[in-house]
């Protein structure tokens, strides 16, 4: 016998089950109808980008985790390689921002202006696989581009939020922040340096791994001052409380000014959310990426520790490609992090009619019959499921089978020319 | 000025703007109902697979055009490397019928019986780039494995002829044909051995490209006398007849055993499709892949050369990842090609609601207001778009943009708490 081949997907991948796709698809539908109601309207850009692209510094730690792809014919000279380089100048995308924003360069006159786009696609990283960490996982963003004043990012956060509760989730925190807040606290703290600043930020952004001890040792080699990490601490122990940026912003004017735009931002959104989220200043919020430069924000939700949506304003990055400044400020659900709070909670995608079995004896019953009363079943109420199955010889065992697999009736024809019998299985709803 | 990086997406490949994924999404959403209505259901794949899997051998010519992901870490080792394989072990899907068979392998204890599965997805093709050939594009592919009988060619032509008609699409022929037939008539003709029988297919298969004289040419070397050269002629110029074959089975009993199978599937889709199609046996179909092993069909349309939709049986595919034969069958939308032809007949995903737009006054109109009355108007019928622009000094060339990007009615906020005032612009259904 030959030998069987690996059949298991490559490392870090994963096979979608019939009932994860049908959730998935699900909740992808809610998210686009509710985000194209806010007038966003789907992109979509290819899975491979240009490494120069992907490797131009937006992408961070991502740019060590690119899957790149080998040269072909000609362009691949394997006697003369000397690095990947010579091996490979495409690679698999690892975010829709940095495509995003080659996209908006290369598309822009046939784009609106302020041009909302959804994306919602794969990305692929070559990480270290762990549980629920995969190499291939959806992201699912919105972003608009070309708008600079506050309402993109009051829009970004109405149309995530309610794009969450569409999907049967609640209890969230809207937390903001403001990178040019963080840089003046840290100019205030005597971190002038924006490198330095940089370091400091991803130190405050371990807060939730390290706590306040862990933060301040990683952050004193930074610090000019004892009296500085004093401030630090106290910054911290506040948490989200914005009295010591008040207090912070009597001497550092700058802070006062970035921290207005947040507050805008929570004025407006805290009694249009009120009844589904709080919304509040969270002047230790970070957010990983390099690229922000002015508002953050993310959206957390009671019972599931982290956040479970996070965006910025990244009014720096399209200017790179395209050679003027365009603003541009995004929001993105972590879909993968949603799945899996709802397949936890056992959610399940409605479905409109009912689902019907239709059981035939193979040689006996007309297939031409037995498609024809399916087509009518199918047919008779928008939505109703009719799967057509040869009848086995335990019946009771298939019935069994088919109720497990979600199926309302089995149809079985009767002699002569009379409708299909039902036989409604238990559990569900009759007729 | 630094230089501008290159922001075109990599070579073959496209950015989808918003109308193009308006449509694509419509179409891909009515085809998952019908599917879905059937029985079938969705399951997703990696885009990646082991090399080993992708040139085994199933893939034809597609196996020449994969994208082969580079090694990494240790696994890449440039100085020792001698040739592709020591570079690379994993490469994106060429298709989505290869991942299906190792799919099942790997899923099958969790996976109903038989398996009707639906898949929409990307696949990935170092192709040449030509005139509406990308290197990567959508498959729509139907499947059902573990059901022998016809009962699956069945019900794989039904469902897909009636998503094909949820499109809007109509004037359609489903030709049907059999592997087994196409042996039989090599074998008549005097051409017995397989890998000949193959190139006598591939021959065949050109009939559109190289007309009769044309095939015959190629296929002259591969028949052992002048005779059976002419017996050709008079096959390929019956076309679709099957007066042919049944003269060929007089002498080739095996060709009429063949041929009833096909014979079957007509007589039962015939009275089923009569309002949406012709059926019929075309005993010089082929079908491109080398897998098939027993019926093959295709659906053609009125006004559209070639094929949309084309499959057929493969018993042994399965077999030989699983180490025991499992039929199977399936069916494959050419997606593509159908979103061409939606689009050139000005094909437009239809709106459950109207679209607004409304107008706000920068720094005059409150932001909680605008954001309010947006999400009021957006509540009041279920399906109503509603985006929010900052009006700009030239509205007339404001509001001409809007109707061009397809907005139905503009509002604005009157001075007081007033409900905002309607503007329908012209061409949209008033109120």
């Amino acid at each position: 016998m030959p030998e069987q081949p690996n059949v298991a997907p490559v490392r870090g991948m994963r096979d979608l089950l019939p009932p994860e796709c049908e959730l998935r698809d699900w909740a992808v539908g809610r998210i686009l109808d509710v985000y194209r109601r806010f007038g966003f309207a789907r992109i979509e850009t290819p899975a491979l980008e240009h490494l120069a692209l992907l490797t131009g510094g937006q992408g961070g730690e991502n740019e060590k985790l690119i899957f790149k792809v080998l040269k072909r014919g000609e362009k691949l000279d394997l006697a003369a390689a000397q690095s990947e380089e010579d091996l490979s100048d495409e690679g698999l995308r690892f975010d829709l921002t940095v495509p995003l924003a080659r996209y908006y360069a290369a598309n822009q006159a046939a784009l609106p202006q302020p041009f909302k786009a959804i994306q919602i696609g794969s990305v692929f990283r070559a990480e270290r696989p762990q549980k629920g960490r995969f190499r291939q996982f959806t992201q699912c963003d919105i972003d608009v581009i070309g708008e600079a004043g506050e309402v993109a990012e009051i829009e970004l956060i109405l149309a995530t939020t309610e794009a969450l509760a569409a999907l049967g989730l609640s209890g969230f925190t809207v937390r903001l922040n403001d990178r040019r807040v963080l840089r003046a606290i840290a100019a205030a703290l005597g971190v002038g340096e924006a490198t330095q600043q940089d370091k400091l930020f991803i130190a405050l952004d371990k807060l939730d791994k390290l706590g306040v001890e862990g933060v301040l040792k990683e952050a004193a080699p930074l610090l000019p001052t004892l009296e500085a990490s004093e401030r630090l601490r106290e910054l911290l122990a506040a948490g989200s409380g914005s009295e010591l940026v008040a207090q912070l912003s009597e001497r550092e004017p700058s802070l006062r000014a970035a921290s207005g735009a947040v507050d805008a931002i929570v004025a407006v959104l805290e009694p249009l959310l009120a009844a589904v989220a709080r919304v509040e200043f969270d002047s230790t919020l970070v957010r990983g990426m390099g690229y922000y430069t002015g508002p953050i924000f993310e959206i957390s939700m009671e019972g599931a520790p982290g956040s479970i949506a996070g965006g910025g304003r990244y009014d720096r990055m399209i200017g790179r490609m395209l050679g003027r400044e365009v603003p541009a400020c995004g929001f993105s659900i972590g879909f993968e992090r949603v799945i899996g709070l709802l397949t936890e909670r056992g959610a399940k995608a409605p479905r409109a009619g009912a689902c019907f079995a239709l059981l035939y004896e193979p040689g006996v019953d007309s297939l031409q019959r037995v498609m024809a009363e399916a087509a009518a079943r199918r047919g008779a109420v928008e939505g109703n499921t009719v799967a057509v199955f040869a009848r086995r010889r335990k019946v009771g065992k298939q019935l069994d089978d088919l109720e497990k697999a979600g199926f309302d009736c089995v149809l079985t024809l009767p002699a002569g020319n009379g409708p299909p019998e039902e036989k409604w299985l238990s559990g569900a709803a009759s007729g």
